[in-house]
């Protein structure tokens, strides 16, 4: 099959875009090198079935060109900084939502009928129903850029339903692993790489999180993907228990054999949006056979020894 | 105060403008008129309080002209055509959400810091949960337009978190009554105006509908509006009952006193996307104090002797 990757130089895209090529698989991957590295592709761009397009998926007519002679799209590419949002308030409609309906609507003209989405556990918001099932309560957003991952849900649900594609959307809870470079345990590793005597912790740090390797979601879609589903079928992935920060903290001054002050910025979450506790149900997965292979202190500690043996992602100007 | 009503010239928009300058506020009314009629303004346009931009609020200069000096925005405009959709699949990304947005990020910038937005039933797509609550399922939505209206409803709620804006959202059933232009009941009269023997409904006629009078949902606006509310405030606007569609055809053929054959055009819903049951749990504004003045039948009847008092709304033309 040929698939068409987008995102595909990212943390989920270029583990993706690996295993597609290893499974024998033609791939058309989409980067603008904004969020992605060049580097997490070297692996496949020595593969001849793969062939890369740096481009702004905005552009339709890159879209649509993207989409020539593909069989399904694993829609990956996504603005990944949740923190700043507010400083720029149109960004995730724009590459988050107007970039979801464009591949959406590329497909519709290529007549492409399977989509893979990767959406985020913070749809749910401030749910206080954990853990959290695909079809928990409708929750008030809190960013935007959750906003933004449930309207290209809403819109990709809309297509499959009005145009017969199918759909895979799936929630990740924290994505870690190999080749990680954003996200709070990143943003600790580089910090403890400058200063490994002190961490800052924004907000009080009463925050829960479901750790998650990105290989093991990687494995949920293509599981998924081979398997009959609804034409719109919607999976949470994430780990088999919620741990606090501090937890996750702990695992990671541990694996690099520090001891740092911890200071907590103050009361209150780490910013506007930040969901709470993120914990979620994943019995639909489980039912199709599949299971995290790294719990989350083992999906940290992989993520701080890959950062630790490639110090340069840390560096302030990487 | 100041209000801005999108959408001026349409059902809900034309009757709230006119309720708030009743109630001695001034109103700027935006309309494009492509769907929204002059005619409903002829009362609002007499009074000195009432200004009108006759706009497309897709173009952001029009939205930050119109919200100079404004106090409060009813977002009440928005794509209607729901059974088309999928012919147009651009027009709800546009006129819903990205318009919405333009709206919320004018408010932004103009420090305008309450917004009341008109959203639908729709968005909780086939849930069975019945009568369904504001936090009932996360369902999968089946057409562009609730999609669309959801999305905007994200985004509202992002902001309100994000820049402290208050935000009030309505999922209106399905809203009937004096200017009613559009929907199922409109294009049943309209048919039995041309053909006053036959009655073509689309489908086999099995769904279930909520009919509010728009009078009963302005009031549903301005109750919430003046009562203190969460930062997002998020209210189901219905009947206490949902009826079967071929009662609602028993009261509009009683109510013209006719007795056409009905045809149903086949098995399986009216369109793509069209819910099966709408029958929402209002206990959230009744417990404001607000209950319907008219119950289906009577919102039904009400829309049938106005359209039957004002055919030229009828003809094929208009």
């Amino acid at each position: 099959m040929r698939f068409l990757v987008t995102g595909a130089a990212g943390l989920v895209g270029s583990h993706t875009v690996d295993r597609l090529l290893a499974e024998g698989h033609e791939v058309i991957g989409v980067d603008s090198y904004i969020t992605g590295r060049r580097e997490f592709l070297t692996g496949a761009s020595a593969n001849p079935r793969f062939n890369l397009i740096v481009g702004d998926l905005f552009d339709f007519t890159t879209v649509i060109e993207a989409c020539e002679g593909v069989d399904a799209v694993f829609h990956l590419a996504a603005n990944t900084d949740v923190r700043y949002g507010t400083d720029y308030p149109r960004r995730d409609l724009d590459q988050n939502v107007i970039v979801t309906w464009n591949i959406l609507e590329a497909m519709r003209r290529r007549d492409i009928k399977t989509i893979l989405f990767s959406s985020t556990a913070a749809i749910y918001g401030d749910s206080t129903l954990l853990p959290t099932p695909e079809d928990g309560p409708l929750a008030i957003q809190t960013s935007l850029q959750s906003a933004s991952k449930l309207a290209a849900e809403a819109f990709i649900s809309a297509y499959a339903q009005g145009y017969g594609i199918r759909a895979l959307v799936f929630r990740f809870a924290s994505v870690v692993g190999e080749r990680c470079t954003h996200g709070h345990i990143f943003d600790f590793c580089r910090q403890l790489h400058a200063h490994p005597d002190r961490l800052q912790v924004l907000g009080d740090g009463a925050v829960r999180r479901s750790y998650i390797d990105v290989a093991d979601c990687v494995d949920a879609m293509l599981l998924a993907l081979h398997h009959p589903t609804p034409p719109v079928g919607i999976f949470n992935v994430g780990s088999l228990t919620s741990c606090a920060l501090t937890e996750s903290i702990g695992w990671i001054t541990s694996a690099l054999n520090i001891q740092p002050a911890i200071e907590f910025s103050g009361p209150g979450p780490a910013w506007v949006g930040s969901c709470p506790v993120i914990y979620l149900d994943c019995t639909k997965l489980h039912r199709l056979g599949w299971q995290p292979k790294l719990d989350p202190e083992a999906a940290v500690r992989r993520t701080v020894h890959y950062l630790a043996a490639n110090p340069r992602l840390l560096e302030p100007s990487a």
